[in-house]
């Protein structure tokens, strides 16, 4: 195995550059750390570009490490200093890759239950939102191009789900929903509105697309209008919303239980 | 008003403390941060010791900093590289105050829904919690020690609602838990565990309390073992479990809905 330690080495540089969003977009790669994490990808057919990690890691997650090399494209020691460059945490395991997304687009059931998240800023909301889709026993989570489910904080915060989780990336919401639609599917929108059917109310046929909208917008009306049911959370107290991804959290409890 | 331009005044360096707990422990004080958190503590009875603004945030947020400025014992204008020491965030408003909580107590009503948190270490999760258990109507939330309900990172979370909702503070959990118990409250232990019963077939009596454990360890021996049932959320996937506040979010939800 080859070893760095120069911070200035164009690998290093490149694999560091991917901490951006649009780094990410242009490349199609993305940067993972943490021995679970990379261990997890590994396991689940995700393609390894590169494994970072430093001696003294390769020793302390030996199992996960000899799981990564043995899928890794290709393997590289790494000084500490040049750990601390590419970790996006305080205590970093100093274990890293880069990976490609190449799992194929999976299938949509129409008989099961899939989420579908408009536009979700917050990395800590997407990756708590897949984490408990999958928790739950929901088949697959569809997001959009506003949703940025490979930054370090998503990937952190799912617990490796994203890595383990269906998702289907799509560039046209509204076309694949009305697609599903027209198979049958109903699509839920989720919204704060009195004038919606109640959550507690609704019927639940345990096959369908949850839709969860943008942490301060809602649901884009262009999705909105391909919704089959517009449904809300009642709620009670002085707040004026909950959080995304705790009305996803009450939205697919209360679809998949 | 005075106004201080001085990253070195004393005054400024006290209210900066105030990031670390141990200055917010030692001291009763905390420092919160944006024009509609501020002005919610001002107007739910937070007593509002110092107020600390920009000229222009005093000009952006009129009312609110007239309504803050109205319940503060002192009022400063600073320059905005002082704001940027005091603030948290990376898109600071400028706008911040010293407070002190003065109020009382509240009484536990035996008839009302509670949610405990048992060491919850993770601030996004304890202000998710707040967040959550205010918008679905629980009636209070009860913490012990090892919960800093203070920190920047709460405070954001909860949207607010740490400064409108009742929050009693307790060193003996297990003795407070104890004396609701005698008086006939359940007490919701929430577990992970195939033997625990199923929150699916949980009889709900709409008053209680639903113990939330610490994200890594659960809930203390101490605290379980005066707990009266013990509950757990069915999970399906791969993951190993819910995140704390998804785990607290779907129980508030089935006892509160």
């Amino acid at each position: 195995m080859e070893i760095i330690s120069s911070r200035t080495n164009p690998v290093i540089k490149a694999a560091a550059a991917l901490k951006e969003a649009s780094e990410r977009k242009k490349t199609g790669l993305f940067l993972i750390e943490g021995a679970r994490l990379c261990f997890d990808a590994a396991s689940n057919g995700v393609q390894v570009e590169k494994l970072f990690i430093t001696e003294r890691a390769a020793e302390k997650y030996s199992r996960e490490f000899e799981a990564v090399k043995e899928n890794a494209l290709k393997s590289y020691f790494i000084s500490e200093h040049i750990a601390e460059k590419l970790s996006d945490t305080k205590n970093s395991q100093q274990f890293f890759a880069v990976c490609r997304d190449t799992k194929g687009i999976p299938e949509i059931a129409r008989d099961k239950m899939y989420v579908f998240c408009d536009n979700i800023q917050n990395p800590d909301n997407l990756g708590a939102i897949v984490r408990t889709a999958e928790a739950l026993g929901a088949a697959g989570l569809i997001i959009n191009s506003g949703c940025d489910i490979y930054s370090p904080k998503a990937l952190r915060a799912s617990m490796g789900a994203l890595m383990r989780f269906p998702v289907i990336r799509t560039e046209n919401g509204s076309g694949l929903l009305t697609a599903l639609r027209r198979d049958g599917m109903e699509i839920y929108g989720s919204v704060v509105s009195p004038d919606a059917e109640k959550l507690t109310e609704t019927e639940k046929k345990g096959s369908g697309v949850l839709v969860i909208g943008n942490e301060g917008n809602g649901i884009s009306e262009e999705i909105l209008s391909v919704c089959t049911r517009q449904i809300t959370i009642p709620m009670k107290g002085k707040a004026e919303s909950l959080n995304a991804s705790a009305a996803a959290t009450i939205l697919i409890w209360e679809f998949m239980k």
